[in-house]
């Protein structure tokens, strides 16, 4: 740990997973080093990454005031941070229930929004070949997720405990491509799922938030 | 409650989430009661279940001993369990660096295998046309996340914790159809990823796996 910093987090200039850690780090004020790994060099498939992290994605941390404690796994890595240095619950869950919905909910943020969000991502620009079925199926799946989110948040303000947490945050990166680009042309979220795009815009505006898409705003003119 | 067991089950009978809460509370010898939702009814999207789901999705919970508390997403579900009524860690992390070993873990499972081997099985059989570049960077999907865990399973035997816990439980349905079905003619688990197959063996062998897995069976047969 030679930059003195409390993490050290490896992650992407670009991709979705690494900047939420960065947003929770910031919300914390906690400090921490980038490592932008290069994906066209396959560096996050090769050591010193490959050691701490057998999948060979990001994000990845290394927690040096707990012993260079490891993990991966970016909603695995914000329960770790709430759990440790959000001793006040400002941005977590503070009862017993709340825990499990809090779960419940980065479950379905990891498992539901984000491999689908990525595979419409894939289909529209990076797969070699043009498969209008196949993107159709992963926008209708944006969509979905959107209205599924837009339901709960026609109830209540934040998903989980009356409160900003990790899990409204853990949506950030995902739900900003979901409703610019990844649900197809002509969508306009702020017409189809209204509650959604105003529960986006409040989190955008957050200073700390604010803060780091500006750093990665900057990276991506490089 | 006019069933008398602990839990209400909403699952289905052969998707492989479902059967993940079916085999943990068999484990820890739990009593509930399974209601199979019918997909081609669209049962899972309406109430009863759409309301205790926004989702849509299965399995949901119910635990009648706890205020019938409501949860859904199978790995949320697998730690809740865990954390109230396993006691003594016999399926779960008992140090507090393991809990976040275990949590990685998990959202490994929720992200990075079920939702790609999903998609391996929608394109290989149930998507309207035939993609042949769309099978097989699933199938290769497949292949990789196989290749991840058995890199960590040819260094211990178990995952997390050197036990069989709710983190190894997580993988076996995608892993029994992976082995057999997903990854493409001619893959032999056995010869290609010799720690997951004899892993998973294991985990086939015990009893309560093997006991839910012959009711599993019995349902296909219906």
């Amino acid at each position: 740990m030679s930059h003195g910093k409390q993490f050290t987090l490896y992650t992407h200039n670009s991709g979705p997973n690494g900047w939420k850690i960065a947003y929770f780090l910031t919300e914390l004020g906690l400090t921490y080093e980038s490592i932008y790994l290069d994906f066209g060099k396959e560096e996050q498939k090769a050591p010193p990454h490959i050691d701490l992290n057998p999948n060979g994605r990001i994000p990845t941390i290394v927690d040096h005031s707990n012993d260079d404690f490891v993990l991966w796994e970016s909603n695995a890595i914000l329960t770790y941070l709430a759990d440790k240095y959000d001793t006040e619950r400002k941005f977590s869950a503070s009862t017993e229930d709340d825990k499990y919905k809090q779960l419940q909910w980065l479950f379905f943020q990891a498992s539901g929004q984000g491999p689908y969000f990525g595979q419409a991502a894939w289909f529209s620009w990076i797969h070699p070949e043009r498969i209008p079925s196949a993107v159709e199926r992963y926008q209708n799946e944006v969509k979905r997720v959107f209205k599924v989110l837009d339901g709960e948040l026609a109830k209540r303000e934040w998903l989980v405990g009356g409160k900003f947490s990790i899990v409204d945050l853990s949506f950030i990166t995902w739900t900003v491509s979901g409703t610019t680009r990844l649900a197809g042309p002509g969508y306009d979220a702020s017409k189809e799922v209204p509650h959604v795009h105003a529960w986006l815009q409040k989190m955008l505006a957050r200073p700390a938030i604010a803060k780091v898409n500006a750093e990665k705003e900057a990276l991506s003119q490089q």
